[in-house]
């Protein structure tokens, strides 16, 4: 027989179907046997009543097919007001068990490493199983927006001759009789085709960090978001693509899943409004130290203590769960950052902080040669393994900027998960990389 | 004055208007100045009419903005019916080089190699643009169809902590103190995923092979197009899948750009009817050797000589550029691929083949436990590293299958490119790990 959804059964009171699932829950009573099943879709309770005689199919719920066996239940769907699950339940008929299951090794109690050492198993719990269908929408979504506004969508290489930004972060690969180094990002790429008269681009992949970091928001590899537009005027035109488009993010996740977020993670999801409050980094320190941060006054970046302190001053001040910091100084952002014609010891350059996590980097960044150059001079910087960066830049390129963004930590904080571990399929850390 | 784009000028005859892009050509005569101007939506010209004393434009055009520069050219649309390009030119008031370009190390007739060196500067080539426009396209279609079918998208781990499928292809990288992997594809994690209960899964993303090929349709990083579905009937499911998934891109890569690929590249993208046919192994091989293919009969899987003559006999038959080959022997077939009950020696698989060339591998896989491990015994493997893989079934699995497909063999078969290095943005290769 052909499978029926779960979430279809209503539309089939009275007539005969097959379910394919799991078995979610046995309870094995004198004169009934119920089997509640999964499948992705919702839970059914299967209702068997026991005949004098044993029969064969008694047999097999009895013996045959314990918890989380996967199994195709036909039978009749019946009306059944008292059942919770929709007000109904299947009289079955015949079961096939297609695989049968050992004794699981992890249950709702267990703690994250080991459930992470079964990961497929934990998936299987309703909140995961939501985790990853909303963070397809959240996927769709961005490519919808990115798409209207005219993206070219890549893939830019994760292997690369010489290792990127900073050498340190980098992990290195046997590549025949050479080294290789991952990609961080795709920072080099995306203007590398801006350079090539793509006029804004886009691309999620995966970027690598060699960072010994065991931090709740760290992972060595992750998926990253990654947007570079041309012809910018300055940076607020970053600024505001990247508003709108999580405000069209946030919009599809409110209307296909708010209610059920709600219900497994205990989240409200807000559709934030645009355009986001924005505060040059020497506001946000003034504000801060005002309110005691930093009482040496020594830093001149934000700390994820800083970070929670301006997320409540931008919720307090225009009730945002979004915060931009912007022009952040000179000293702490990399060579490529452009400068303000009025101030060099500023950026043109943003963090955008969600709920007081940091969600995206982002910058408009020099595209003129010289001045390429003599920042990276002045930063202290070997030009030779530069070169095939700032070629780019020899040949007719126009002003341009972009971001970079986690896509574990939108889901992270959007879920309100308390580790990156728990927002992606498979985490990988310095001292993990199995499953 | 904010940005029109080239494409909109018909639109704006009689209007003042700024155009962002580049030199395209310069043809400076006597009395006339020409400019093209090239954005990503087109060409137009600008038509500079010379004083008796040179005007600071004037000397600007001759000097100030060679070929390729990038510009801001402000001035008003008017209508021209003998100009090629639209049937309009601007007469231009002002121009704002906002990027000066040095002379081009390349041009046209430039060979691949450097090309590939320069490809930021290769890609500003028209049929490079649309190449990338109409993978955008593409990925757009496949994803479309992807979410109407139920699936997740999954990024999962290109780190892997033991070698996968075949240790001898695969990248080694230097993971803190000890040795991580570059995963081949995602086969081992998108069936975790099935195991987990997840009704179908797909995924976009990079694939490495440290294969130290130099053919035409090699390459050691390229993107993956990877899609697994549980509680299948059967492999035919899996191919019925993956035709319907490309009729539905052919038919918006044809709505779409069909006009300009033609014009481009000379190719005509044929929208394909579904079913594609299908041959076994067993009658592909009898074809084959009817026509002369290995007269000694040694092989027992198709050459690329074999799959070029599979399709001609396709195109012939069934007038199809596309065709399913099924059935492959075991001997050639890793050991989870499910074998039909009737016959041990081949495996319910199929290759899918595009006017000549491989663009995917499917089958349906094994997910009983005892007998995939006999099946891996059978091959002579070793278990103990498998373990992480074979543990997935046993816990409750369903029936599933999936293919695999690259992206970029299905865009140079798409647009009839000599090499699989024209169909990506950066090629990688054995010798080529830059720009």
């Amino acid at each position: 027989m052909p499978r029926t959804l779960v979430r279809d059964l209503s539309a089939a009171i009275g007539q005969e179907v097959t379910v394919y699932g799991w078995v979610n829950t046995l309870r094995l009573q004198r004169r009934l046997q119920f089997v509640i099943v999964r499948d992705h879709t919702g839970l059914v309770q299967v209702t068997n009543l026991r005949d004098e005689v044993p029969t064969e199919l008694e047999e097999l719920i009895e013996h045959g097919m314990p918890s989380e066996s996967a199994v195709k239940v036909t039978g009749t769907v019946v009306a059944a007001e008292n059942v919770k699950l929709g007000g109904l339940e299947i009289k079955p008929t015949a079961i096939e068990v297609v695989s049968r299951a050992e004794p699981l090794p992890i249950d709702r109690q267990t703690g994250i490493d080991q459930r992470l050492d079964w990961r497929f198993l934990d998936l299987r719990q309703p909140e995961r199983q939501l985790l990853f269908k909303v963070q397809t929408t959240v996927e769709e979504a961005l490519r919808e927006f990115a798409y209207a506004e005219g993206c070219t969508e890549l893939h830019t290489p994760k292997l690369m001759g010489t290792a990127s930004e900073s050498g340190a972060e980098v992990f290195n690969v046997k590549y025949f009789d050479r080294t290789a180094y991952l990609a961080q990002s795709p920072q080099f790429y995306k203007q590398m085709a801006i350079a090539g008269g793509i006029d804004k681009v886009f691309e999620i992949g995966p970027v690598f960090r060699a960072e010994p970091s065991f931090t709740s928001r760290h992972a060595t590899e992750f998926t990253g978001l990654d947007v570079e537009i041309a012809w910018i005027d300055g940076v607020e035109d970053v600024m505001r693509f990247e508003e709108q488009m999580l405000v069209h993010v946030l919009r599809k996740v409110h209307e296909r899943h708010a209610a059920q977020i709600s219900e497994l993670f205990d989240i409200d999801v807000v559709v934030p409004e645009a355009p986001f409050p924005r505060y040059t980094m020497a506001e946000a320190l003034e504000l801060l130290r005002a309110r005691g941060w930093d009482p040496k006054g020594e830093k001149d970046d934000l700390d994820p203590e800083g970070e929670r302190m301006m997320a409540a001053i931008a919720e307090k001040q225009h009730g945002s769960e979004f915060v931009f910091v912007t022009e952040f100084p000179t000293s702490v952002r990399p060579f490529y950052h452009l400068r303000p014609e009025h101030d060099a010891s500023v950026t043109e350059s943003f963090d955008l902080l969600w709920k007081g996590l940091e969600i995206t980097t982002g910058a408009q960044r020099e595209h003129r040669y010289d001045v390429l150059v003599k920042q990276a001079e002045e930063k202290g910087m070997n030009l030779e393994p530069l070169a095939s960066y700032t070629d780019c830049f020899r040949f007719g390129t126009p002003p341009h900027g972009g971001f970079g963004a986690g896509l574990n930590r939108i889901m992270m904080v959007m879920l309100g998960l308390d580790s990156i571990r728990e927002a992606m399929f498979l985490f990988r850390g310095p001292n993990r990389l199995t499953p």
